[in-house]
């Protein structure tokens, strides 16, 4: 019989337990963080109705990217590509009985079909922030301080990335006010910006020309993204303006410092309504957004009457892998276990193996026992091998005088201790094996 | 526009906060106690090449319970059903870099097309357990002293359920023997011992004689079920009885108490060769398998020409939750900031506040800040309701001085504390709480 392939299906990744407990590592960080403002986990189905995604998260994630199927009772399915929409649709769901605002996180495994790449990959797993119930751009200033504390948790210094800013709404009224863009435009243009940085100047006029912008508005529209803040303000009127989120917050003197404004900043999905942001990596090699998200204040109305704000953003594990290694930044992994018991002789001893065992165990030391036990040279040879720490020996000399032999194994020193001291022994061997 | 459902997708689950949180408590329980027997986590893709069930999950699983899809390059696809085959190809696929034996463990969620019902969901979280490379009675007994840990560290007293323990090979071989039952007919007479407590004898019955079984078989069958170990390993004889795993641990002293034999214990995977378990809930209105597991001896086989014995089980969270509600043993939700903290009057505090904001967070607690600061009493009614236990009010009157106000909401006290003694009046007040 020709055998199975042990390939995972093409784009998706088995983490060894090496790659496993650098993942856990780097997202328990971002999970302590994201608690100590006040941020409450939640999850969420893989499955969701392909409606969910057809109504609001853009075309060519729906058309193109979308891994769907069609279950036993013929209903259309999607493997979900982003978790945003699930949490609207609890949110609407729920909406009666909860507090708002509500401060909400997850953790959820996102699937698209896109063409395997450095930085993109069919099954990522990302974690997922969002508050619901403020339109106060008090809830941008507490995201983007967020931001800026996860960044810091993971070892990245200031100069290391951008929190770049705009404001869909914003930008819109201003390419209504001056190049006349018509509305039926408008989302071919934001979908323009959100490539420019990654294509030649030519393609992205191209695409303007064929949607029907002149010559002129094509200028205009260079222009405009080439303006500062204080500039757009005046086309769009401050009326207009003091309505801008982003507007206020770039006028706090607090938080100005922390983000820069950048007409630039769109991003894909057709749900949000005005503030979007995105954590650029400047290193020259990647130069790519990390992350991002934006301000969501009509989602919720797609399940419901009522109309209830959000913002969040979503951080996956790809791109924040490859930033945190092109800085040396990521985790160790830490998968040995402390402690190998080992039976000197025969079987008689293993009662006190399994006593042994216990205390252990019921201490929080990660204690292994060959199922098996076999000659004291040959398991020390595999002991050292696997690179674990310590080792405790039960031999008949010693259990005579209720002791067992504590073998430092990086010292290749050893010593008898009484049962009771066993824990303390093994944990300040293991406390000293760290500091060097 | 008519308004999307909020429902799930049928037969999947949201977890609200709440719910999420007994969730996140009961498998970092669980988890806790694996890794002190010295197992490491990995993961694997969701979806994974349909051919990796095809060949060993069994005939039910494959045609009636996968999800399964046409990816855009015309490759069949499945959601995993379940974490073993993906686990057996990643051992495999790295069985060169990999010392032997290895205790591995993951969180998988895993799909069937199941009508829901009470215990069945179409989409389950499951904490699932495996070590590969030894076939020695001494891995059985690890896994199943592994089993009573983690149920004693739910809450679980022994009299709360069964460790239930068959050989497959072993009744393979006393079937063959003694009712002259065929390979042909070996799989279908499992898989009616599998469902044998569930449907009625006749039921049963009917299914054997449709095999092909005689009258006589059948009788024969039902004879042997009944029997207990010893009658068994006289049917087989000793021979064959010594290298069954099973019939080691129950003549071992220290172990054959905590498990008991019981022919009936099947399971449905076609890939166990020999140990079949499962705990069983014993409460009346239960009384069902929670989970299981078995030994898969030639399951890595499939992928490479190395054999590489496995053992291990799944536990998933539906049955789970249902086993510790039924005994009051589900944990607490706890989601609830620690401590809000709001300004009394104007922005000019607003500098203090984010600095508040910043020593409290550092110290780990979860702390939140309305996005809107507004009227004092309209605050503390929201912290109220929102069961916030500490509020620290940030005023100009105090804050001359150098001071904040912290009220205890329980017990509606307060005080005027200074900056540096912040964190540690609050902890005091939460310490307390969590006591009475």
């Amino acid at each position: 019989m020709s055998k199975l392939r042990t390939q995972p299906y093409r784009g998706t990744r088995d983490f060894l337990p090496e790659e496993m407990s650098v993942r856990l590592q780097i997202f328990d960080k971002l999970y302590r963080v994201v608690e100590t403002f006040g941020y409450v986990r939640y999850d969420g189905p893989v499955l969701e109705p392909m409606e969910l995604y057809e109504a609001k998260s853009g075309q060519e994630l729906v058309s193109e990217q979308l891994f769907s199927l069609i279950d036993r009772g013929e209903r259309r399915l999607a493997l979900r590509p982003e978790m945003t929409p699930t949490v609207a649709r609890m949110v609407a769901a729920n909406r009666g009985a909860l507090a708002f605002p509500i401060r909400w996180y997850s953790h959820p495994n996102c699937f698209r079909y896109e063409r395997p790449q450095r930085g993109r990959v069919r099954e990522h797993w990302q974690i997922n922030v969002d508050m619901f119930g403020s339109e106060s751009p008090g809830a941008e200033a507490e995201i983007f301080t967020l931001i800026h504390r996860m960044m810091e948790a993971l070892g990245a210094a200031k100069e290391d990335y951008l929190l770049r800013v705009s404001d869909r709404m914003l930008m819109e009224t201003a390419f209504r006010n001056y190049p006349e863009i018509i509305d039926e435009q408008m989302k071919l243009v934001f979908s323009v910006l959100d490539r420019w940085e990654k294509v030649e100047i030519d393609v992205s006029r191209k695409v303007l020309a064929e949607a029907g912008l002149s010559d002129l508005q094509i200028v205009r529209v260079e222009e405009i993204i080439g303006l500062g803040l204080g500039d757009i303000v005046e086309i769009v009127g401050e009326e207009i303006a003091k309505t801008s989120p982003v507007v206020s917050i770039l006028r706090d003197e607090l938080i100005q410092d922390s983000i820069s404004f950048d007409p630039l900043i769109a991003r894909g999905f057709e749900y949000y309504t005005s503030t979007v942001f995105e954590v650029f990596d400047v290193i020259a090699e990647n130069r790519r957004a990390l992350f991002g998200g934006g301000r969501y204040d009509n989602l919720v109305a797609l399940f419901s009457d009522e109309r209830i704000p959000g913002i969040g953003f979503g951080m996956g594990d790809v791109t924040l892998v490859n930033f945190l290694e092109s800085r040396g930044l990521l985790p160790q992994p830490n998968i040995t276990a402390d402690v190998e018991v080992i039976v000197g002789e025969g079987g008689a001893l293993r009662p006190v193996l399994w006593e042994v065992l216990n205390r252990l165990r019921k201490a929080g030391l990660r204690t292994t026992t060959p199922p098996e036990q076999q000659g004291v040279g040959k398991q020390l040879k595999r002991v050292a091998k696997r690179g674990i720490p310590v080792v405790v020996m039960i031999q008949g000399n010693e259990w005579e005088r209720g002791t067992v032999i504590v073998r430092d194994m990086n010292r290749t020193q050893q010593s008898e201790v009484t049962l009771d001291a066993l824990v303390a022994v093994i944990r300040s061997i293991i406390a000293t094996e760290s500091l060097t």
